[in-house]
């Protein structure tokens, strides 16, 4: 299934996605798509509906129907950083003993093909495009055995940056990742059946029609189910939480000289399987 | 007036310090303590209310009725780092040029007095005393001028730290600061009318009966008011959200040799006027 949310920001409905790309309301069956909604055994209950015989939602899903942010909610927005190891490299950094983990204020999450604000006086706003897993059934000290059985679905991310409050602002990166607009998260939470495989799945971004990012979640240092167990052992996973996993080469910041997003511009990114978002620039 | 939740972890319902420190329970007129029941027009509302009228809940707050997180439904738990002097050179690290901003986990959130747990395998988990500032009226780029005007109110704060996972482990502080339980938020919201100044509380924290800390909020090198104009610069503050605005000296980690909690142990800390908490340390 490919569960989305459409409407107005902060009024969005639950939504999924039928076999000829258009919208069909689940506001009957579920208050939103977030939180309890994505157990397994709710989303086994949403998989059993005939698609066919809910409401039919007007409009063409991010064309004259906007979708907010694929999961309503959200609790923890869990990023991982310098995944890629020619990311680190274009970074100027090492691939670290352990994963990276940082924040990303909930405040920043927005809907897939909305504005990304460029902050007051930000210089260094860069791309990121990323693999996200929402989580299902919560938890904690999870084992990597199990850890796919706790990962709902997964979706695009654009891991948007402000490189100088990054990393030239005192203190952690988390300064620099949670600027408003700058977690777009969709288009749709497409659920972990149809991906049997979350490290073969290639990944790309453009700015302006330009190709900056080409890569594959094949080459992240660590993967998926990893990164659950991880992170359960530093924190407790809760359902319609989300792990942003890094991203691969092609940032802005690792171009030579480097090059940053102006107000006006476009990204476009997507990932197999999971949809396109598309943002225009503009001015905060 | 001092808001406060009262109930089982999940449960909890909002209520109010009386006069006799009795509960009262305010459920007849807000929902729950949080989000946009702080906004200032609702504080208002309840400030209008006559205390004496309100339905008395029965036991003694913090005795045998368990109190929850003062404010419900944290978006953000934002943590600023070395902001008293002393704490830095505690730390071995200097006053940096502008605030540390790092994350607390919201599922790290619990109330003043449930038990804190020490995570499996952890050998440095430690204490910090913290005045918690919650904010009312949300906003963006807000000025220091009229950043305390955004304040709800105030809150002791145990920002409870794993040394090891926050310094030793690759990447931000992140790691080490939103544990579950690291966050212990009350016993109550006291509301800002009744704390004018704040930046002259004192603050202590006692580890079984021996006091570590002692300071004063007099000694922040970045106060409230600035503290809430520079973050604003960064993300949007949002009704509820709560910063966490650094320790004095006298953690674990400044001890010569350094000290750490284990399993069995007594931590009790409190602000001038916001109240005490009291935590025992267990084996998660």
């Amino acid at each position: 299934m490919k569960l989305l949310r459409y409407g107005l920001p902060g009024q969005e409905k639950p939504g999924v996605l039928d076999a000829q790309g258009r919208v069909r309301d689940l506001s009957g069956h579920i208050a939103d798509v977030g939180g309890t909604a994505l157990l397994p055994q709710q989303l086994q209950v949403l998989r059993a509906l005939k698609l066919e015989s809910l409401p039919l939602v007007p409009g063409t899903p991010q064309q004259d129907l906007r979708l907010g942010p694929c999961v309503a909610g959200i609790g923890k927005f869990i990023c991982i950083g310098l995944n890629y190891s020619d990311h680190a490299a274009e970074s100027g950094m090492q691939v670290p003993p352990e994963p990276v983990v940082f924040n990303k204020w909930t405040s920043a999450i927005c809907g897939p093909d909305d504005a990304v604000e460029i902050p007051r006086g930000s210089l260094k706003t860069d791309w990121e495009v990323e693999l996200g897993v929402v989580i299902g059934q919560g938890g904690r000290y999870i084992s990597e055995a199990d850890a796919l059985s706790h990962v709902a679905g997964y979706c695009v991310i654009n891991d948007v940056s402000e490189r100088e409050y990054q990393l030239e602002r005192s203190g952690t990166w988390d300064k620099g990742k949670g600027c408003d607009t700058f977690g777009p998260t969709g288009p749709w939470l497409v659920t972990a059946d149809e991906i049997p495989d979350p490290q073969a799945l290639g990944m790309w971004l453009d700015v302006d029609g330009k190709r900056f990012q080409n890569g594959s979640t094949s080459t992240m240092v660590y993967g998926v189910a990893y990164l659950v167990s991880y992170l359960s052992r530093f924190m407790s996973l809760q359902s319609g939480d989300v792990i942003s996993t890094g991203t691969p080469p092609g940032v802005g910041m690792g171009q030579k000289p480097p090059l940053y997003l102006r107000a006006g511009q476009t990204m476009r990114l997507g990932i197999d399987g999971l949809g396109v978002q598309t943002q225009t620039t503009v001015q905060a």
